[in-house]
């Protein structure tokens, strides 16, 4: 009777309980103690061991609870029947291709997402957040899942004021990022539906489509911006379009495709147009135009934006405004959400809108973002000369240019890289037959990098490219 | 020529140039500016309104911009052809259906997600929060789209010692809330794949596996957890399970199941088990039981786990371990995406974690839920004497009542409702046959009530059912 081979530690941190159970687990799983056994009474177990009956209770309930061992009543503990285990995998690191590839070092990156977060008024942020967290520990419990009221009310305000959007709060929903509230619009949408994305365009919107499994038709543009009469051609029912400033041609959609687009849209209840707005907070040399979705009445119209670039990257804070027919939807199908958003964080926001704070961040770094773009255009044209030709600068924090130097893509990439400046090549952006890409293109963002690094990184790349 | 009519107001802080676009854009919707109509030279517009040629330019390039009007080098500016707009919706506020019902109004709440955000160190987490914010503005950058490095070391650790979770960090997907994370682990299983749901179980889960339009089976439940028979006969290739504490019938799995449905999950290499450990913190009468995924070598086990019970429901931070394989295809299908938690939260829950304040206040509302769980069975044992039947309560944050007074469960909620007690009947967690259902059964969450208001609640329930 194996039980009574225990070896307990009177003076070990362990309980005696534990000890006891570890001991039995074992006898079990090597198979010392067979299936349907009987173990010792509790009785002969304290009397042998010299531990008390509730220390071997402790052990047995365990046990039993866990599923090592089962209780007749009247008769006594009996082990039970496990499976056996097949090893499985041996190593506990991953197999060593899972290993990120580390990226080659470079000393300059012409992000298209950067932006500079030391013209952030981050102490003002800080001081709100502090305010919010020691005012409001309400907020620990749980909040509205389309984000708290006070939040969306100043949101539709923002939205209305700056971009033209009507729309009510109701219809907001606030989320943790682009990607979350796209995937988030997917599941609104028909299963069936059929989507029209910009080409070139987001390789991220298209990853996200495709890892949800939904169709995705490519969409040539023209310079208006996503050919309508591709469009009607391709059977979508969705089209996903930037049309403030397309990523990444910087076209700005002219009121006449918008419309065009809207009619599109109009002509079958199952078809919508997604509004990706993200950049539209900056404009150089143009006046905002009102976002689309103030066109449609709010009907056809799903609107993205975010403050990922208008406030700072790791702010994970987009939103949402959805047409009535599918904030039904939403109602209906999201019953058992919870918001994605800290409400700390959504409280300090709207604070920093109602305090006109992100007015008044929005006009200094609009200006600041125009010194860069004007400097670094003013040195790549000192560099290049004709060489060059630039395109999409209206607007937005980064703007194409083609190297009429002889070199491709990936070449111009590759030297850049040699010299220590990373650069995107438009064909990054681009799906299908690489010969119909604009030829020795480049995605400049210039955001993220001052006046003196923006000097810096075009002298690098001239001798790169010369 | 109509653009002679335009009436500027020089008195106005309207900027001139934004008056002579607005007007030009209403006579041309209005069709007063008929289409290929040539507009006046700007020379001329200068000179017959009296403004600056600047003016006249800015005005013109914003509607060239936007569509409007085309420029037609060496001859002038013309009109474009616009889409007529059908009118859509006419008001600008959601059908009335759209309101969300207001819920009748109640004094107790019997939450099975509810915990006491009092007892929850609100003041150290406050000032963890502050400390890291005024130490780390470099975190407004992007951060590692899995959760930060930090934070997956501390969670990692964490999970090791109380759960017996064994990964490395690279394994670990931080995310904000369960409900995202398993959007994620769906976009990372076949698409073709057939989900094992416990039938009765998590609303929740079947709720987000089918708004991903994915295919679901509910599997019985029998005395030890998920029936192995009913799963091995459904076809389905992954199981969903809550072994830990059964939601909500509050059974824990023991091991000579959770091995038999680990040894089903290896017989197909597209077989996996997504374990959800959602209360697994709160254990009363019995040891924690280590988690699955400590049994399977991480290789068929997908574990999540939240701290929207632990600390608190706002606190959305949620995380993923993944076995080697679906890391592998989240690392190619994820390239893109950004994490969904605030890094600032996930600094500050890193050093939460790190100085053990997480581990003290487990210990803490450990104590202050057993407390609360004792005190409202002892109520309602002398409320209700052997009319009730408690089950389920060895763990986490909920139990089951059965009450024998012969009616049905649906007039149990309602009476409760009536004395202003909510609580929500078992039906509402099981799909299919009603009958097979357990009769005249309530699944009772006390977390969130302090012993006075459980004496209270239970003073109303004796009312409303005898």
């Amino acid at each position: 009777m194996n039980a009574f081979l225990c070896k307990l530690d009177f003076n070990r941190k362990h309980p005696l309980y534990l000890q006891l159970y570890s001991f039995l687990v074992q006898e079990i799983k090597s198979g010392n103690l067979k299936v349907d056994e009987r173990l010792p009474s509790k009785k002969a177990v304290c009397a042998h061991l010299g531990i008390s009956q509730s220390t071997v209770e402790t052990a047995y309930d365990m046990l039993s609870a866990e599923g090592y061992i089962r209780s007749i009543p009247r008769s006594g503990y009996y082990v039970c029947q496990l499976e056996r285990l097949e090893p499985s995998e041996p190593s506990l690191s991953p197999p060593t291709a899972l290993i990120k590839a580390p990226e080659p070092p470079y000393r300059f990156y012409f992000s298209t997402s950067a932006v500079d977060i030391k013209a952030f008024p981050y102490a003002s942020w800080a001081k709100l957040h502090k305010e919010v967290m020691y005012q409001n520990p309400e907020l620990l419990q749980r909040g509205d899942a389309q984000g708290d009221d006070c939040l969306r009310e100043s949101l539709c305000k923002f939205l209305r004021e700056y971009r033209g959007v009507h729309c009510n709060p109701d219809q907001i929903v606030v989320g943790a990022g682009m990607e979350y509230l796209l995937d988030l619009v997917l599941q609104l949408l028909d299963q069936d539906a059929v989507f029209a994305l910009e080409n070139p365009g987001y390789d991220t919107t298209y990853h996200i489509i495709r890892n949800n499994g939904r169709s995705v038709v490519d969409i040539p543009l023209d310079r208006d911006g996503m050919s309508i009469t591709h469009l009607a051609q391709s059977g979508a029912t969705v089209a996903y379009v930037t049309p403030s400033h397309q990523f990444p041609m910087g076209i700005t959609m002219p009121i006449g495709r918008r419309t065009q687009l809207l009619k599109w849209a109009n002509e079958s209840p199952n078809r919508y147009i997604i509004e990706d707005d993200y950049d539209s907070e900056f404009r150089f040399n143009i006046r905002p135009i009102p976002a689309m979705q103030g066109l449609s009445l709010h009907s056809k119209v799903i609107y993205v934006g975010t403050f990922s670039r208008s406030i700072a990257p790791s702010i994970r804070v987009a939103y949402l405004v959805l047409p009535p027919a599918l904030l039904q939807r939403y109602l209906e199908k999201f019953t058992f959400s919870s918001s994605t958003v800290s409400r700390f964080e959504q409280y300090t926001l709207c604070r920093f809108l109602e305090r006109g704070l992100f007015s008044r961040h929005l006009n200094r770094v609009g200006n600041l973002y125009k010194q860069r773009k004007d400097h670094v255009i003013k040195q790549l044209e000192k560099a290049f000369g004709n060489q060059i030709a630039i395109q999409g600068d209206n607007a937005g924090l980064h703007f194409l240019i083609q190297i009429k130097n002889g070199m491709e893509e990936s070449e111009l990439v590759r030297r850049a890289l040699e010299q220590g400046v990373k650069i995107n090549g438009i064909s990054r952006y681009f799906r299908g037959d690489v010969k119909q890409c604009p030829s020795s293109t480049l995605v400049l963002g210039y955001a993220g990098l001052c006046q003196q690094e923006l000097s810096d990184a075009v002298c690098l790349l001239k001798k790169a490219w010369n």
